[in-house]
């Protein structure tokens, strides 16, 4: 089975390191425009890809995979689409598509009845005020992640700068900001006849819009809160005949569930997955897009995940016996995900105090 | 961290996959004048060595590593003593000719208090009756795995026709056949710093000498048997002052354990341990050559190992919810192992009809 991934970065990278034991061959795609992939290197062929370059040849250099795959969302979409035409893409480009753009995923979440913040789209802010209450948030359609492009409303002036500054030509959606208790996502993967493995649902917790740390299951949720966010992702899934892990990201709001963003791969929020007694999100998906059983996702005990941001070095001197630690070899800049570190526990407490140790480093 | 390998085989590539995540770079020592090295492809750069060429011009070509280890015994011990001159070698070169002969390593299991089966060295067969009834078993001291090397002796006949037909120079030991109830292995790490951790004692399951299943834990074992096992092998780690992961293999015989043989390295015995809540033997041993905390290795359930001998392709259809796949890449040949399959569940009644699955793959 080879397996082409669109993208070069950290997820490429844990899919080909779970793909490899089980004699799979990877390439990958780098439409990046920068030459250097080392989150990949040794791991498979890299070709590089830009807009407007043939798609057969790249098909030709990749060595004719059996199934292509993304790491990301924020792609050319024609390529995902051309691409399609040559083999089976997996997950698909209309759920790429679907899930790039924020306003066509809040009409893709209200036609299979999955609530999520109320909104406007491209909408002035002052005019939205009309049926909106302010705080809002101001979200860019396309290229938002990590927090990038969002605008907080706070007040009037807040709006009023808003429509004077933001860019004529950009799509964006106003949302309601959603006084959250939590924030979670729901993991799940649905292979190619369409049977469902759900992780269990995962707190978060970010900074600056960058996820810090995740514990699964997540604390303090009732049951059917649980079911929920499996119902709702269930329904995406199927609406989308989704194959491979998709992840969805929610707002607890009291006993409501709303879903805040979708992502058409394997997550950030599902690292943790790697520890602990299941198949990591990474394996199944790639079982998924390869018709294979998916993998157990059922855990025993408890996991946790910290994000290693401008980390300099892998900080192999702290790992415990619970902790494993997942590098990616990327050039060290402050501010970037530059690693991992996940840990098991049998309770929440000795893995909350396992977790303070990596604080900071 | 960058770790050199002595061997190039499917347990230095399960050492680099375990390693690469940590941010380890790896490279291999290619000691078999064989050209290709598949298992180990992509994973690091290979350095071909052969008795006689220069230990300082590989060490070089290697690119200066931290820590250099091995994959097997069976190797030429002066390339280990060399390269000991010039970097941490972990394990030792004493803890690897140990294990290379049969001889030294009755010796050092004397030295240390603990059973074995009853032996000669080197003498002709029908003296060893004087003090050794039959049956008996004739094992070169060198060059003995997966059952290679041995000579059964049921009868008078067959020991006068090992006495005629045994080339003279070679080394052996003539043993005591053992009616053993299981065969059982304890793999155990040991850190930079003496600090011990055992895997629970695995019952392993032989055809024709190769290794074909282990359970773990080892079924109808009392647990003082379990801590004779940890015993054992504390005294052997702690007299060799060694540093990695160390296989025993054992004979049950009623309430006593008696070595039959040790392996200075991760171990096919081992394999299991690549799933489950746990630190798998990979991590652990490359945690313990760098001086690292040792990872966890006390499992919750059962747990189970199915080699793949001679199968021609990846069995990934028959893979289940609770089964993952090592494939080694490496040519297929009849009777060669070429991966494994490894097993999780509650119970031993779901672990052994999971594997039946596999049998005859």
């Amino acid at each position: 089975m080879h397996i082409a991934v669109v993208g070069c970065g950290q997820l490429s990278r844990m899919l080909a390191l779970a793909g490899l034991p089980m004699g799979f061959k990877f390439s990958f795609i780098n439409d990046t425009g920068i030459q250097a992939a080392p989150c990949v290197q040794g791991l498979g062929k890299v070709i590089p890809w830009q807009t407007g370059q043939s798609f057969e040849a790249l098909y030709e250099a990749l060595e004719e995979p059996d199934c292509i795959t993304v790491e990301k969302e924020q792609l050319d979409i024609n390529l995902v689409k051309a691409l399609e035409a040559l083999c089976p893409v997996r997950p698909t480009s209309r759920a790429v598509a679907a899930c790039q753009n924020r306003f066509h995923e809040k009409q893709l979440l209200e036609m299979v009845g999955v609530p999520s913040a109320p909104y406007t789209y491209s909408t002035p802010a002052i005019d939205t005020l009309q049926t909106l209450d302010l705080p809002l948030v101001a979200k860019s359609c396309c290229d938002g992640y990590d927090g990038k492009n969002q605008w907080v409303l706070n007040n009037l002036e807040d709006a009023e700068n808003f429509d004077a500054d933001i860019a004529k030509g950009t799509e964006f959606i106003i949302e309601k900001k959603i006084p959250f208790t939590k924030e979670v996502s729901q993991v799940s993967v649905r292979g190619l006849h369409g049977d469902i493995n759900h992780y269990p649902l995962t707190e978060n917790q970010h900074s600056q819009g960058i996820l810090t740390k995740s514990i699964a299951p997540a604390r303090d949720i009732e049951p059917k809160m649980a079911d929920l966010a499996q119902k709702y992702i269930s329904n995406i899934l199927n609406e989308l005949d989704y194959v491979g892990v998709l992840a969805m990201e929610c707002f607890v709001v009291g006993e409501q569930l709303l879903v805040n963003e979708l992502a058409p791969r394997v997550h950030n929020s599902g690292h943790w997955t790697q520890a602990g007694n299941i198949t990591s999100q990474f394996e199944n998906h790639l079982r998924a897009i390869s018709g294979l059983s998916l993998g157990n996702t059922k855990i025993s005990g408890v996991n946790g995940m910290v994000n290693l941001i401008g980390t300099s070095k892998p900080p192999v001197d702290r790992l415990t016996e619970k902790t494993s630690l997942h590098w990616y070899n990327k050039e060290v800049r402050p501010g970037r995900k530059l690693g991992h570190v996940n840990f098991t526990a049998n309770d929440y407490e000795p893995l909350l105090n396992e977790m303070d140790v990596f604080k900071g480093v």
